[in-house]
């Protein structure tokens, strides 16, 4: 054809910081009468590759309609922002992307294919670089969900979500980890079981979530006594000098497919046993783990409900674990009501405290959790002979050597604090006398959250009664704790509209 | 429980328009530091339940972290102000939504259970009032993908996606509908069918769509020859009196499931029997048509691609369309290449009345694809022995009823006018002397989108060539149009990269 010698207009726009989140979703904003957008023939939703100096990504278009931007700008969410690397005012050229190769795999999964190394490679690899939209993550785990994927998939899998993130390498073996499948309320055995492995001399370099659902995580606890916020500079230093850590895992990229998939997977709240096993085996490979004991708690409203599940699932993790090289062992545990008394990221670390401390009213569901724990920690790494992990474990916390451990630790993580006490708390009493029966653990949690927890370190709550409690009219039941008046009378408005957050029976 | 006496907050917030079309997804803007936002624990992501006077919605949360919102203010997406009918300034309660139940019978579906009529319509009634976030589409749509309907879940769907709207309801029989299954670039038939039908006497109202991805619909085309806005009153009013019409069913609400999971389905590409006879069955049903021919394309690049693969599409949608009250026919036809001279809604007009005039030059396959079409309407109609109905539409055609009948459908639409010709044009000329041996379609639909379609009506291409033809160096090619130099210029620099969208081999 013949050369056209026409002026080529460029493609390139200015960026601009609107300062929207959007979670993890890339989304481009582009004014409506931009002359990319016409020329484009980009419509509202269209996927877009945005250049910017050596990066590229792909993101969703919002069309602006009014003033907010200028027809020479385009905006972006705060997600692409951070995958781009770019700074306000930085130019960006805009295309139709190449179509997304590896969906093909994910359209092949979807009609019953198997897939090789190499397509969950791929997937995975593109699901890290932001060119999936959450319609294609859906599709991807709706395609590997229940039990969709064989053995060798799993394997697969796990493989590719290590390698799609930073690895770390301690350069010795063993190196120990613990994890719960499906967390209980107040399950914060991890808090114990790091200073007790690690004073009788064994590497843990744990790393922990946030809250994504619940009023805590195990790094928001963590957090009140402590810095978690660490880089792997800081947890190698942390971890020569005391032999563990307990810090925030979510910005190290280790398994960072595991973040952008978790997200979809609540959303729909689809079983899928491949991705549960990939997910946790990742991110402890990726630790740089070699030995890890798994706490799966089972019990009708735990995420694992009875003990057939729980024996295919452990045969499955012992196995996918042993093919990425990792020791697993999994403990089956009582999975039928929440651990400890209190519920919030300052709440918990006291309850954890005074497991710590030895105190008199330490919660005792706790302290056996994260003895029978540790004990099969301390088994695993082959020092300590089979059936001697507990007593060792509940000897060095009684004579208080996981108590100056734990307070080591957070010393080298940054300097050791006392939890915080909320300032604003209301205790709620019953209104008439009965037998406490049962008691709902997700509106307890939503009480909690609704006081401002995990934002508000210092909020949630304290229970006063255990279920088959006899109460009086007028006793207390719990304390409603609050950093704010008005995140208290926002939850109390919400017990007052719930009576039966704990339901009482009248006594017999 | 005690009486609870701490005041409560409200959370009723402002709307504010921002302006921001995301299509169809609800997106609700609230700043961070928003109580409600704080309160209630929302994140970015999370699903909100906003209540205006009677209506409610769920949108998904963006969080503000910049002055682009008030601490009191929120703001809605496009798609979310239509769907809560709000005015900017309206106040808005703010929730967490009820759990959507619909969701449990797609995990039961995605786990391979069937879906019964009863769960079909609860999912689809969900879906039509923006319950489902795309991650939830996705997964319905991956779960009822390839063959994983049977007939009776197929008859299910289609039926709750003609409930999920509105109905029209014609009062006769019969009431002749036509329809391509994955339209060929050019294949503006129906603007042939629909005069020739209706001239002979036969009640046809004729709903199509604008171009999603392609560079001009069925509705675009007509648009540049008459308005095809109409309402339902509208549309009555000019079947009453002309016995057909071309509209845009976009505003009507026919089967507005069915414009909600397409965008999904695009976005993923899956091949989905079920929902693709669905879409087809319930916007025609739900038009009030009884009797419908289905134009189905069959070759390597079509959406069909085996004459078996058609073969078993019929069936289902004969039987099917039977289960919901339409009598269905199916024409397979050549799908090989694309119908006509002419890409773009004004250009494509331009071809479609060279036809109706009986012009010299009129695209003879554009004429005769009209003429097998419209002469199964007829004979389907039963007014028209079998072996009839061609000729009969060809006399129709040929003697300017059909010309006529089509002027006057454009005057009860509201007045006929010359399609427009674009200002700018430039003419693409061969570089060498060649025989062209392959187009490439889907770079020419390209072409003329960078040249402005469907936006810009006149703008589009067309082709001074066709397969197997021998061109000189210098011979035109095809010419651009455009309604803007920018665009034109942007046109051709994608023409100036992409030598290739018409392949020419040396002469022997």
């Amino acid at each position: 054809m013949n050369d056209v010698t026409q002026p080529r207009r460029p493609r390139s726009l200015r960026l601009r910081r609107l300062g929207i989140d959007t979670y993890q979703e890339a989304v481009i904003y582009m004014h409506r009468d931009c002359y990319v957008c016409r020329s484009e023939g980009f419509d509202a939703q269209a996927r877009i590759q945005v250049e910017h100096s050596h990066r590229s990504i792909i993101a969703t278009l919002n069309v602006i309609t009014t003033d907010l931007l200028a027809l020479d700008e385009v905006g972006l969410s705060e997600a692409a922002w951070r995958l781009l690397g770019a700074q306000e005012g930085d130019q960006v050229v805009l295309s139709h992307p190449a179509p997304v190769e590896s969906l093909s795999h994910v359209r092949a999964k979807v009609y019953g294919k198997r897939l090789d190394a190499a397509a969950m490679g791929v997937i995975i690899q593109d699901i890290v670089a932001g060119r999936y939209s959450d319609v294609h993550l859906s599709a991807f785990i709706t395609a590997c969900s229940k039990d969709r994927l064989d053995r060798q998939e799993m394997v697969a899998l796990t493989q590719a979500m290590i390698e799609g993130g930073e690895r770390l390498d301690w350069g010795r073996t063993p190196v120990m980890d613990k994890h719960s499948v499906g967390g209980l309320p107040g399950n914060r055995t991890t808090l114990l079981v790091v200073p007790i492995v690690a004073a009788y001399g064994l590497t843990i370099p744990k790393t922990s979530s946030r809250a994504i659902t619940s009023p805590a995580g195990t790094a928001d606890t963590m957090e009140t006594v402590a810095p978690v916020d660490l880089d792997i500079a800081d947890i190698r230093r942390v971890v020569e000098r005391e032999g563990g850590c307990i810090a925030w895992g979510g910005a190290l990229r280790l398994s960072p497919a595991d973040d952008i998939l978790i997200r979809v997977e609540r959303s729909l709240d689809l079983d899928s046993e491949g991705q549960l096993i990939a997910s946790v085996l990742s991110k402890k490979a990726a630790a740089g783990s070699t030995h890890v004991v798994l706490d799966m708690p089972v019990g009708p409203t735990a995420k694992v409900r009875t003990p057939e599940a729980a024996e295919t699932l452990s045969d499955h993790l012992v196995e996918v674990g042993r093919a990425v090289g990792l020791e697993v062992r999994v403990i089956l545990t009582d999975g039928s009501q929440p651990v400890g008394r209190r519920i919030g990221p300052a709440l918990e670390a006291r309850d954890v405290l005074s497991v710590l401390r030895g105190e008199e009213d330490a919660p005792r569901d706790l302290r056996e959790r994260a003895l029978l724990l540790a004990g099969h920690v301390l088994e695993l790494s082959s020092r300590v002979p089979p059936g001697k992990g507990q007593i060792l474990a509940q000897e060095i916390l009684d004579d208080g050597r996981a108590w100056r451990k734990f307070q080591a630790i957070c010393e080298a993580q940054g300097g050791m604090r006392e939890p915080l006490r909320a300032p604003y708390t209301h205790v709620v009493t019953a209104s008439r006398a009965g037998r406490i029966v049962r008691m709902d653990n997700r509106r307890l949690a939503r009480v909690a959250k609704l006081a401002g927890a995990p934002n508000a370190p210092a909020a949630g709550l304290e229970l006063h009664t255990r279920v088959g409690t006899i109460v009086e009219k007028g006793q207390p039941l719990f304390t409603v704790h609050a950093e704010a008046p008005g995140e208290l009378a926002y939850a109390l408005a919400y017990v007052e509209t719930n009576p039966n957050i704990l339901q009482m029976e009248e006594p017999t």
